[in-house]
């Protein structure tokens, strides 16, 4: 395509309100403009990456299994009481009604349409398993959308749904999404880590994985392995149990005063105490029971890790009124010592090892010094309890956690039969038994991959496109489009090239060289090639954009040469 | 894909409220399931077809020089406000608040947001002419969702506008699409024809075309000639000129008794009058002043063409009390002699050879008869000014008209400046002088082309696609899949064949063979491959859907055979 008749206007200067690279970048080179708030158009060479972040997904489904459909953004909002979502889901839904007044929402994700579509029409385990997915426009209304395409209002996502007839099946629907999802964005050219996550109730251990672009201006926290492949969100990450030993003499337990020293900074200040030496207590309820959960001092308290402790994500920590009413004294100074009958005490592993420990007296600005395990507290369990930390060792014995930042592009989660069961999509097994079926569902941000990407390849000159998700494959330019020979050599290449399989992009703007390298950069295209002044020769010049690389080539040579030259960048 | 996994739920019997081909077809062969009243899913057959449609028309588009964007479903409403089309658009424009109250639009088409955003970006003829065009998801709440896909409230529309500096620009752009429309339909395999519409004010004679497919169900009508391509929407179809002559000798006027006679049936029958020979009268208020139009007894008159003729589209018919008001008398009985003064008086041609008619009295129950132009009424002006009837010539000069019922799948419109000066879309043209951009527009109805096809290619077995749009090239079955020669043979073409380039639907599933035909049958691919009783030595059954010619082919010569089979079917 000729760059003059190309819609998109590019910005020589920083968008005002665009914080992040890919925001920046999307507006900078004409790939995106805002129509609202979080509410974008994709002009023609964001489309052209949107299509090509597409197909690598449709490809990449269709080799695992999926069929392709599409359910319609617009859903009944009956569907969604029988889910019981209509309510939980909240503001971020949208809702309109229509000329009848009957109920619609707007589909932020498509559970309720396609476990309700599966029911009516698939019912024997003949026709199990099955998975379907759909390249669709959701909507979520944030409360505050930013960073451009990366948290919008209106955003494209690929959403499957697999139905399996038993767990096992289910664990194989899931592992073929796994292996996709990683296809896919090894594809797109972004380092990921596909990290364990927080599955809730449903999803039991193992049961979802986010797959996270690394990048600092993401929204999560993930901690990995230095030196393997593991990774978990910090929610749920797994802190291997320690080997602990408890050393030295028992000393005798001591009642103090601690006027306004209430956190473990002001005791440890306070009382020259060191933090890991303080036994931290924390209320709890678990399931509506009260439950005390120790840990060190310098360790935070991991409500996910309680609830799985108990298996149950009815978790909530107490309010100050509460832990009032259960211990007689404010969450400052409670500990697991005289604490009231009735109240369940649970600790982290590393409390095991805490010897002549520091806790609370369950008494205003009153704490223990000396507190030992069994001597005078019982704990009723012990588990992994608290939130890692970097440094830990990793959970899979191999290295130590490191924590980044990651975008969240794709999660594949295994549902179970929350929504079969709601909805009543039950099959007939091989004995003529009704079942609900079993699901999993797997998304992946199309649009936010798109600026994950950008996140990731990117120099302070613009946009530096992986070849798999460039608009085009190469950016052709005449460096002065007067001269007979520049331009007379540019058209012939623009048509062999293509002619050879390039998608190109013919800069022959009466622009000035200068102009036109800058746009050349920003727009980011692998390979530039440029006719200048040695056009008369037939040679052109050659530029990686990425490496920067650049070489001079003979235009009877330049196929050959771009062939092989594909094959080596990425 | 094997037919075993394919989530494609068919149905033996006719589903109820289905009243169409189109519509059966799809529900049938499991291509669509409605969601909610005109909302549908589309299931991996149909989404396959969809996809082949939807690249079709990229492919041509492209061709033509348009540019993909995306533009968002969510518009806000001020647009609307800005074009003066909120309030315009009435019930079938869905609205809906964000969570601010903010109100939005759910996009029933883009003219707003494509002028928008041209308007911020584009502001030289240097970057003109220029063609946007999407692929995307439309809403717009009918009150009477019907036909399926062919009629609905969520459906996929191709939206193109061109933006012009001048009015040859925009006739050169509105061309180029026009003949993308004639290959992307062509290439669908329909039988259309493009015909002339009303413009209305801003499109002019010439200005508008809507792409129709000839179809019984199709709920317009069109005019088209029996012997040229001639083709217009029976609402601005152009009659030509008639030679008239008056022949014979004015008789005296009288005035007459017609107790009960108001129509033109009750007037011929009731005094022995040919219809023919009957003076139609009727008032209009054009541009709110009072205009008489005339036309023969036998015809009807067009108000399109009234309108026409005073260059406007205030054209609004008489009430009866205006009628009253302005005659003396009711509709009935009203004609162009003695008429009030100030009332203009136009006429069809035919009527200049009209001789001793009959005609209104402007007095209740009293007709003339042997009324006659000039020495009895004046007539202002002659013109076009009644519908098209069968059997007239075309306007083209070549044949006679017939009418015929069309499904309108793509429509061309010169816009001109309506929306660039509602919204203030401006370039700086070569003077650097400010201009409005000149635009036009043009939809094509994807879903309901694919409704469409589907009205034009089946049997009373299903389906038949034409080669273009089939979900699948070819239909493998084994006839008895538990022969383990058939199996073998299929499960080897299926590898062969698939390695050819076709796109396989491998029917192994152990029913029975009559189970399987019917399937095919329905499902409709265009080339069935069977392997039954002849599968040890090595041979199948090629049967082409359309024609249901059969042919035994050897296994070796199949990919061959299928090669040039493909180039000879439709």
């Amino acid at each position: 395509m000729k760059q003059q008749s190309l819609f998109s206007p590019t910005m020589r200067d920083i968008p005002a309100g665009a914080d992040i690279a890919s925001h920046q970048l999307m507006l900078r080179a004409g790939l995106i403009r805002q129509n609202a708030a979080g509410i974008y158009s994709y002009l023609p060479l964001g489309k052209r990456v949107l299509r090509k972040v597409e197909e690598i997904i449709r490809e990449e489904m269709d080799e695992a299994g999926g069929q392709e459909l599409l359910m319609p953004a617009i859903q009944p909002a009956e569907l969604w009481e029988e889910s019981g979502r209509l309510d939980d889901y909240g503001p971020e839904l949208m809702r309109l009604k229509d000329r009848h007044t009957r109920d619609f929402v707007l589909g932020a994700t498509h559970e309720e349409v396609i476990t309700s579509l599966v029911r009516d029409e698939l019912n024997s385990y003949k026709k199990l398993p099955v998975n379907l997915y759909q390249i669709q426009t959701k909507y979520r209304d944030e409360r505050r959308p930013r960073f451009g395409v990366l948290r919008s209002r209106e955003f494209i996502m690929k959403d499957a749904y697999s139905f399996d007839a038993s767990k096992e099946g289910l664990d194989q629907s899931y592992q073929a999404m796994y292996e996709a999802y990683e296809k896919i964005f090894s594809r797109c050219g972004l380092d990921f880590r596909a990290v364990e996550a927080d599955a809730g109730a449903i999803g039991g251990k193992g049961g979802t994985h986010e797959f996270m672009v690394l990048s600092d201006v993401g929204e999560d926290t993930i901690a990995y392995s230095d030196s393997s492949s593991y990774a978990a969100n910090i929610e749920i990450a797994e802190v291997p149990k320690p080997n602990v030993e408890r050393r030295g003499e028992e000393k005798p337990l001591e009642k103090i005063d601690t006027p306004n020293m209430r956190t473990i900074e002001e005791l440890s200040a306070g009382l020259g105490i060191e933090a890991k030496d303080i036994l931290k207590s924390v209320l709890f309820f678990v399931d509506d029971e009260p439950v005390l959960v120790l840990c060190r001092g310098d360790r935070e308290v991991n409500d996910v890790k309680v609830g799985r402790y108990f298996d149950t994500v009815q978790v909530e920590s107490a309010s100050p009124e509460q832990v009032l009413q259960h211990t007689g004294c404010r969450p400052g100074s409670i500990g697991p010592i005289d604490l009231k009958e009735g109240i369940q005490i649970i600790a982290d592993h590393e409390v095991a090892g805490m010897m002549n420990s520091l806790c609370g007296g369950n008494e205003e600005d009153k704490h223990y010094t000396n507190a030992n395990i069994e001597r005078d507290f019982r704990v009723d369990g012990f588990g992994d309890l608290r939130f890692i930390q970097e440094g830990d060792p990793s959970a899979d014995g191999q290295g130590t956690i490191k924590f980044a930042k990651g975008i969240e592009v794709g999660h594949v989660f295994k549902l179970g039969t929350k929504y079969s069961e709601a909805l009543k999509a039950e099959y007939l097994d091989e004995n003529g038994k009704t079942q609900p079926l079993i699901m999993g569902c797997y998304g992946i941000g199309v649009s936010r991959t798109v600026a994950a990407i950008l996140e990731q390849h990117h120099d302070e000159n613009g946009i530096v496109w992986p070849k798999a998700v460039a608009p085009f494959d190469l950016h052709l330019l005449t460096l002065n489009a007067k001269k007979a020979e520049q331009s007379e050599l540019g058209t012939e290449l623009y048509a062999s090239l293509r002619k050879a399989g390039f998608d190109v992009l013919y800069d022959d703007r009466k622009e000035r060289a200068g102009v036109k390298f800058k746009d050349s950069d920003l727009f980011g295209l692998p390979v530039r090639i440029a006719c200048g002044k040695k056009a008369d020769e037939g040679i052109v010049e050659v530029k990686v954009r990425r490496t920067g690389e650049m070489e001079e080539v003979h235009k009877d040579e330049l196929p050959s040469y771009l062939e092989s030259l594909f094959h080596t960048i990425q």
